[in-house]
């Protein structure tokens, strides 16, 4: 077989059969298939997409170029839910106590990744003492005994897409379906999932920005888990403002710990109670999603959720201190309003733009190799659809800089007063099939 | 400015600027731009094509990426002749005597080239002692005194294609008509010619498979041509069976030796009358092709174009004793007939077919790395059209071994014979703007 016939048959718009797929991910992940051929490749396949059943194996193979994880000596249905990415994404950390408190196993490795805010990990870092890297039996151990541990990702988890996904980033090759499809199922197969919640975020502060293409994401994935033996399903959610109100590491734990509290954003909370209904069925601890989350609300308001996390942030090694204290997570030296500059409605919040803002004060990596600040970001007081006076604030920025007009102004070109705005559409669709 | 945008941008199907594509052939030419991305642009261009602009910005980028010959010494205009390839192709060998024989100055640069015979350097050098590497002042010497000479491509002329084809054969970027124009016209440009007759082959035997495709390529090169400011003209010829009779380096040569004294083949004669006709008006030397035509006729009937290619193989070197025994070129140590298996008429002979034919007796090269056995080849006795009886020869093939079956085979199953079969045209059409 020679990779050169391979890339003229998927130019041409031919399907690659199974025993081909797997000499070319094999091939690559040795290094035996270049990348400058691997790159001809990804074009084509840009222009002239894969079947389900390509992406499928194409999955199943970076899946299993490296480490898989062997979660079977952990009871019941192990859940996973990915979010493809979004601006003040605090449901992970909600989520996770959340349906572990009624019984679902939650064993999450999560990334630390770039963006405008840090991954999961990095969130879960700006509690003094928590942390993520813990030997696999300590990992299982604690899952069995307390339904929930996060740890950060192993280094080799599917290589392939580790490699692939590199070569895309500096190829132009990353807006692929297919491509963006097989990369996140492959790292959730590897994780040891038996079930998979997607969350697909669509609007300006998410990687789909429209609704059409964040579906037919959606529908790949969502086939690809079910051809591959896992029950997978798939939120398609509105990423068009922020979700809840804080952006930044630090600020998202005092989000979740007050959502967890009964105190947090209704629309993350909305989110918390959709997709964790999903898991909590696909767990099979409840028949209905009703009555998950029937479930759920009884665990958030009875404070066993908050328990749980209490009970997470011990079992790693956390300060759970914070949970009772959660104002001493806030240690920006600076607290800065941003006064509204007229009166009405707030018509829009352009999320990817707050993002940047956020990262700007140094809550996110540019690349790899910057450092987090977990003190600083964004807490939004009015959300769109909000009526706002003249000099009331919009917004308070945490710093560790008194130097931020350059995100002032970034902040105010992203936010839109006009005479009407609606709050936007939480959930755009779900696809079960 | 950064490649990866460059190769969104295309990928998108936008006009790169002379700007942008100037960056990719420097960068890519001193290495700071990778194989990888090359090779992703490279597919982004198979699927999105290029306008004729930045086609040639392309063309003269790569043209201008090493060596530029100046034939500026050499007076009168340099009109060069490019032939996309074919099998059998012998016109160079008597085009370039032949139109000097009436004053068209013919500084030729060849290559060996891959292929099924040689190429027009690999027959030239069938001639004993004939030299093809001489220094630039000999070269431009013997074209002033003589009007013609044909040198060895030197190394350093074009080497962004050099280095892009090399990529391209192994990404499957191959068969596109942006990159195969620019490849051929920059290496054209580089060589130094004012004009340009462009022999675009169709069929079988050619890398242009059908006659569209054939003529979307001789347009191309036709506007490049111009708008490099370079006369440029191209006909299409018909490559579905071998032109000529001889497939072989020295064979030929024979074969050439032969048409300039009359005896040659009628299709290659009437094609040389054509595209010789066609150089003598680009060089200014007639005003009508019909006029060029009785001029190189009676060049040809008068034997100063025999005359010439007498006194071009003395000035390079070579033993001009092969124009009165061209017998003597003919060394194959076994001459072998392959009878008719049946009565009735030629109706098809594969080009491709027989040109890998006459590769397997060792005519030309697979790879860069194999030598040439002047010696061998195939002699066609009967062409498409022409009745055979059962026991004829349909042709003769020289060889240095007599472990020939494969070749036969595959030669048998390759000439059908049938109850009627036409002379396909010669030419299929011409392309002047």
């Amino acid at each position: 077989m020679r990779m050169v016939d391979l890339i003229e048959k998927k130019r041409d718009g031919h399907v690659l059969t199974e025993e081909e797929i797997q000499f070319i991910v094999s091939g690559y992940t040795s290094g035996d298939i270049p990348d400058y051929q691997m790159s001809a490749l990804l074009m084509a396949i840009f222009y002239k997409d894969m079947t389900d059943e390509e992406i499928t194996t194409l999955t199943l193979a970076m899946a299993n170029s490296g480490e898989m994880i062997d979660l079977s000596s952990i009871q019941g249905i192990k859940v996973d839910k990915h979010s493809t990415g979004g601006v003040g994404d605090t449901t992970t950390l909600i989520l996770a106590p959340l349906v572990a408190s009624v019984g679902v196993s939650v064993a999450k490795m999560s990334g630390r990744g770039l963006g405008y805010t840090g991954g999961t990990i990095d969130k879960l870092e700006a509690i003094p003492g928590f942390h993520v890297e813990l030997p696999d039996e300590d990992f299982i151990r604690l899952v069995n005994e307390s339904h929930v541990a996060v740890i950060g990702q192993s280094g080799d988890l599917a290589p392939a897409d580790k490699k692939l996904y590199a070569l895309r980033d500096v190829t132009a090759t990353v807006d692929s379906i297919p491509l963006i499809a097989s990369s996140i199922m492959s790292k959730k197969i590897a994780a040891g999932a038996d079930a998979i919640v997607l969350d697909v975020t669509t609007g300006e502060g998410a990687f789909m920005k429209n609704i059409d293409q964040a579906r037919r994401l959606a529908k790949t994935m969502v086939r690809i888990g079910h051809l591959a033996n896992r029950q997978t399903m798939a939120v398609i959610s509105d990423m068009s403002q922020p979700l809840g109100e804080a952006i930044g590491n630090s600020l998202e734990v005092v989000e979740a710990i007050e959502t967890l509290q009964g105190n947090g954003p209704e629309d993350l909370l909305e989110m918390c109670y959709i997709l964790g209904s999903q898991m909590v069925v696909l767990a099979k601890k409840a028949e209905t999603l009703d009555e998950a989350r029937a479930m759920l609300k009884e665990a958030l308001e009875s404070g066993k959720a908050l328990a749980k996390f209490c009970e997470m942030i011990k079992n790693q090694g956390g300060d759970a201190s914070v949970i009772d204290h959660p104002e001493s997570l806030l240690t920006a030296q600076y607290e800065i309003e941003l006064p509204a500059k007229a009166s009405g409605t707030v018509q829009k919040i352009v999320a990817n733009e707050i993002g940047i803002a956020a990262m700007l004060l140094g809550a996110g990596r540019a690349t790899k190799e910057d450092s987090i600040d977990h003190a600083v970001g964004i807490k939004l007081h009015k959300k769109v659809g909000m009526p706002v006076t003249e000099g009331e604030a919009l917004l308070t920025i945490y710093a560790n800089t008194e130097s931020i007009d350059h995100v002032k102004e970034l902040l105010y070109k992203n936010i839109e007063i006009g005479s009407s705005g609606t709050e936007p559409e939480l959930i755009h669709d779900i696809i079960t099939a």
